[in-house]
């Protein structure tokens, strides 16, 4: 049956192996169609296309004037706080401090707040010494990266094994650095790590061999909200409640994030004009980007892998991508730590700080390997890249992601001293 | 730092190996809080309260009289549609003719047609002989399960040895076993697999090597869709052009699923009352159900994982799930061929017949091995179970998961020869 153009010819061997003796699968890096009308018998080609279709529709312009750019960063931050499936608010029980113990030149709290009905989340306050109400100090919202705890933030012995990652633990005590720099410093986790795991610290197993946070964060999906929507929600609340501290000067709160808390640190100044400045100790990529030119298969024909569940956010690339949402920041004082895609950065975040009438409050301070402007590529970046390609493109050093305190400490001390 | 209460003691061996040399998990099978409060600092735990919480706000009531229940069933097909995120109805190519081949007592072509800007989607078309406008057939839509093909279906050899599915190759002839009981068949593969699949015929890998489902399937989430959406799209514009055709019996029209496809039979069935009847070749569960009880740790701690990333409807939970979604096809015929959780059974579906007046509709046939009513587990379910429990507590025998054709056929083509 069935013409002879549809048949493919079955091979004797799997052409598995063929692949595997080195066929050139380089030809299919970049995904196309043979069909004279530009359609794709491929899903992954027909999802392809849609990846390359019409911009987000709230995407920045560079051509928006002072007027048009105020608008759109209103827009945004409806639409944001929207696909982020915030719950509408309720009134809940007050956050509770569960104990309180001096350091040296700050004290450190541990204190719960209640996010929503059924949760109690866990977190620190690092306080330096001499903060009152007659002597408020700034404050900032640390988030950590991934799977990283609010101990390590604070420079604090893990709470269980299972939750160490000596990999750059010296580096992230980010809520550390910041306290010691005169700043109150709040620390807590990402939902289902360290604290706030599930078994992690019965069977000393991580949640990436248990796939814990993959399920509740499916899970969540079907129930309309999703991993980082539930993040945001969460760190949000505890926004709120730093804003009604009395010793803290509440024109002076910052976010701080390394890594996934790198994404939120930067939700929440879009979300919350009153944030005054944001750190952001990530190279920030335009997700719908990476999905469309991250094609190149591997030795083995395999393209490369989306990242893990927790990161969906429905029908967030209809409206927007995180260049975008980052470009919303403006004119509030912004910190890059680690670099962004010199593309972004030219067509994106500097015409929206010259828009907004801010250009000297955006800061991006390359990983070391970029620091010279001609190693940075720019211009667009193609599609068929791997993994590798597409880091490079980014300016991206991943093995040297770690937070930058020599960078990010003294810029947010100088930053919130110039608010008055 | 810290009281006491908060801090784990950090064993001097790593856990897992405590676990691993056989601690006792059990105790943790049913995710529960020790806080007065009840509120959880785990995230799972607060997640599985969710689970717990409220019904979905379109669950079937037991006591609808006639008219609830025709006004319900109108919400679920109205809220439905939504949350598998149809895009908008536009002007399209008609399907296309590619060949057209005899067989013996019968005639199978192979079309394509044009469910979206920029798809072409190959599926087969099997045509008993003598058909004709003047002398029409009933006509049924077959969706295979998960990853195989409509040529599977149609018992035509595979366009690639990559496809072959070789475990119940024969039992899952559908689309055959139909075209010799006289009904036009109509098979299509599933989004992304068999002929619509990228890579799988260059490799000879499957797509669960390549993880190219998953990364589309996650793609179609950023873009405010998801794969059961797209797919029931797909198969939604199919069953349209089908009731087009001068030759099929439009009040004969009818689909068939199984696995995967037996959810989107049913799909198909609500969304459409002009379907005269659904074959579910699935023993279908609620999935909200299965999210919550499905918690015990295995040997090594983990509790039972979520299915694949191609599952999720975001926001489903929220409204109804897969009992009530399946109810919404009363009072027209509907086979189980793989039986159904005898809960749903008694709770759901058998008052929804009997509602819209038409409980000989409604037929179940059990896996042998859950032939005697004594061995079907009744009465609610607990939470804490295994996989293995959570499907006998389902009366679903998992390895005995094929096309029950000689249950199907004669039910479908009885069904349909009763309809004038």
């Amino acid at each position: 049956m069935i013409s002879s153009r549809w048949r493919i010819p079955v091979l004797p061997v799997l052409l598995f192996s063929v692949v595997a003796r080195g066929a050139d699968v380089s030809e299919y890096a970049v995904i196309r169609t043979d069909r004279s009308d530009g359609r794709y018998v491929s899903t992954r080609g027909v999802v392809q296309e849609m990846l390359r279709g019409e911009k987000p529709s709230l995407a920045f312009r560079p051509d928006f004037t002072h007027e048009a750019f105020v608008n759109w960063q209103d827009s945004v931050r409806r639409k944001l706080r929207e696909v982020l499936a915030f719950p509408p608010d309720e009134r809940r029980p007050s956050p509770k401090l569960l104990s309180r113990e001096p350091r040296n030149g700050y004290s450190i709290e541990k204190w719960e707040f209640y996010p929503n009905r059924f949760a109690a989340v866990p977190f620190l306050m690092l306080v330096p010494d001499g903060v009152s109400p007659a002597n408020p100090a700034p404050a900032v919202l640390c988030i950590p990266g991934t799977d990283r705890s609010k101990e390590n933030l604070a420079g604090e012995p893990e709470l269980h094994e299972a939750f160490a990652r000596p990999h750059f633990e010296e580096k992230n005590h980010m809520a550390l650095e910041y306290v010691r720099a005169g700043m109150i410093a709040v620390a807590v986790d990402n939902p289902g790590m360290a604290e706030t795991s599930d078994l992690d610290r019965i069977t000393g197993q991580r949640y990436q061999c248990s796939g814990d946070v993959n399920t509740f964060a499916h899970n969540l999906l079907n129930l309309g909200w999703s991993y980082m929507g539930y993040a945001a929600h969460q760190d949000n609340e505890l926004l709120k409640w730093i804003r009604t501290l009395p010793f803290v000067n509440p024109r002076k709160i910052a976010t701080s994030g390394h890594s996934l808390g790198a994404w939120i640190a930067g939700y929440l100044a879009v979300l919350n004009p009153d944030v005054a400045a944001a750190v952001m100790n990530q190279n920030i990529y335009d997700w719908r980007e990476a999905a469309r030119v991250r094609t190149k298969p591997d030795a083995k024909g395999c393209r490369p892998r989306i990242y893990g569940v927790f990161f969906f956010i429905p029908g967030l690339y209809r409206y927007f991508d995180h260049p975008d949402i980052q470009a919303a920041i403006a004119p509030r004082p912004a910190l890059y730590c680690e670099g962004l895609p010199e593309r972004d950065l030219t067509g994106i975040y500097q015409p929206a700080y010259s828009v907004a009438g801010a250009p000297e409050n955006l800061t991006v301070v390359p990983f070391d390997k970029y620091r010279e402007p001609e190693s940075r590529f720019s211009g667009s970046v193609p599609e068929g890249l791997s993994d590798d390609e597409y880091w490079k493109a980014n300016s991206n050093d991943g093995p040297q992601h770690y937070f930058k305190a020599a960078v990010a400490v003294p810029w947010l001390k100088q930053v919130l001293q110039g608010i008055h």
